[in-house]
């Protein structure tokens, strides 16, 4: 597991922006497949109860090959049943939280609670990111983090389908200069 | 363009949970694919203003085939381009709110701001849906919204790349039914 950035290299990138940016949408994209720590959550969910007393959550990427335990974690509730014994998967402590991250996952990042937004049913929490890490076999040359490696699921909520990622489309800020 | 639903039915949907998270996802996973409106937004961006002035913003879902206009909305500033001209993009009034939508896009979600949160260097914009509207094209049977045929952009922030969506993996809510 090599560290990609800690919060120290966060708070230096934000001031670039691109660095902040770069860390939010991660989280966004990906916070959904990993239900045990990730906003937003509805109030039954004993996540909700975990993420308010500790004040804090984890986001473990998990790959394709984990569809199956990644669907049973939305299927049981914590409250009665030890997913990680389930799905033979390993919590281990964070280095800078009060919550699990995954071992098995390619990509965590750590977060620290820093908004909680009420929003009806649902509770919308925004993390502080405190520490970012990633496993040698998904980082691209130059120490970036590369999609098609990490190959991460995309729910579709309508049809309740996990999809992968597809075929590399452009590069971004490069293939609309011919406009 | 048929109507996906309306508020009324979003909030019906909230009943059950699901359809609220539904509505939500959509919005997380694609709302960086159309910076004219989406959130977060950094605080100098034209958006950024335009946002907090109208009280509105709607997610506009570009496919595939419209990544390089994509791009260069994210390349120049609507402070100083007509975004819509230079890329043959059409802006329709919506509905609902005040703020424009793209014609050529296939699904279209209307919000009004809800709730401000200030991030630092960029601020989060959370919507109320009023309005989702999605071309024939991109439904399946049954109504519903089908990933595969809206082929939407998935954002790969650490190696800047776009990239489509990718092979069915597995059912949800159900794969994990084994375990």
């Amino acid at each position: 597991m090599q560290k990609v950035c800690n919060r120290r290299l966060v708070q230096k990138l934000c001031k670039s922006e691109i660095g902040l940016k770069a860390v939010q949408i991660v989280c966004k994209l990906f916070r959904h497949f990993w239900p045990a720590d990730s906003p937003p959550t509805p109030h039954r969910r004993h996540t909700h109860g975990n993420i308010l007393a500790r004040k804090a959550f984890t986001i473990s990427i998990p790959s394709e090959e984990n569809v199956r335990q990644v669907d049973y974690f939305g299927l049981v509730s914590g409250r009665t049943v030890d997913k990680f014994a389930a799905t033979k998967l390993t919590p281990v402590r964070s280095d800078h939280v009060d919550a699990p991250y995954v071992k098995e996952f390619s990509l965590i990042v750590e977060c620290k609670l820093a908004h909680v937004i009420e929003l009806g049913l649902h509770t919308q929490f925004v993390g502080e990111v405190m520490d970012v890490k990633a496993e040698d076999s998904v980082m691209a040359k130059g120490g970036l983090l590369e999609i098609a490696k990490i190959k991460p699921l995309v729910f579709a909520p309508d049809t309740q389908a996990y999809y992968g990622i597809g075929h590399f489309v452009g590069q971004a800020f490069s293939v609309g200069k011919g406009i």
